[in-house]
């Protein structure tokens, strides 16, 4: 962590975060994992660009809880490299700047973003759980990470 | 998916596989997702090596639900690749046969395999959801997936 504090290293991941492993509560509540495409917003909370379609979408219409696993997707050796997960309730996010917002860093999501089964959706984040490597493991609030976004 | 079945696809992602998002059952039920190294077993089951200090193993001793996601890490847009959440139960599996195998895959973990707190552990797969790209999904049992591994 050379230097920053857990707080500060897991806001790191989150600002610089494009992808991330969703996990939400599946059908016998099984904790089901998926793929998804994230920036952040204005308030650094994550923003979620879902189909209705997908199974993690009707996961999250049947219980909000959820969470998000943010890492380095250009490391080597992934598990050598800080990750952090982030916990807490998804809710759906109205307006135009969540969409120029997501744009900006998926500009490839234009080709799909106005599907009318897709809508946006942020993570409440209450907790959040830093691994920066073997036995570097750190728990914080939600607003302890929140305070640290540049 | 270029002339393969689902199964076969989601029997590909999973040969070739060497990181995952694991999801499991945490605090407050929420589910927690988590990055973890992945080889096969002999018996196509995915094998981890868990250390009995972090989350995910104190969540997996309270509840064996899990998934774990699986996807083309050299991707250069994720979301057009496909990629396969496998659900089921996770339960230790001992022998010399997981260790070789996973250090196969894995020269790396040899640091840490034989630290005290460490053991392995497989997912039985009951179901598989296969994203191949936007609109392909498909939905298949565990012994499908298992029967298309070469």
């Amino acid at each position: 962590m050379s230097g920053t504090t857990p707080a500060e290293e897991a806001a790191r991941l989150l600002a610089e975060a494009r992808m991330a492993a969703l996990g939400t509560l599946g059908a016998g509540g099984y904790p089901v994992t998926s793929l998804v495409a994230i920036p952040t917003a204005e308030t650094g909370a994550p923003l979620l660009l879902l189909s209705r379609l997908a199974l993690h979408t009707r996961n999250l219409a049947a219980d909000p809880r959820a969470s998000l696993l943010l890492r380095d997707e250009r490391a080597a050796d992934p598990m050598a490299e800080a990750r952090v997960t982030l916990i807490g309730r998804i809710s759906p996010v109205a307006g135009p700047t969540a969409r120029a917002r997501f744009l900006a860093r998926h500009p490839e999501a234009s080709v799909y973003v106005d599907f009318s089964d897709f809508a946006f959706y942020m993570l409440g984040i209450e907790t959040a759980h830093l691994v920066a490597g073997f036995g570097r493991i750190a728990d914080m609030a939600g607003a302890d990470l929140l305070a640290r976004l540049g």
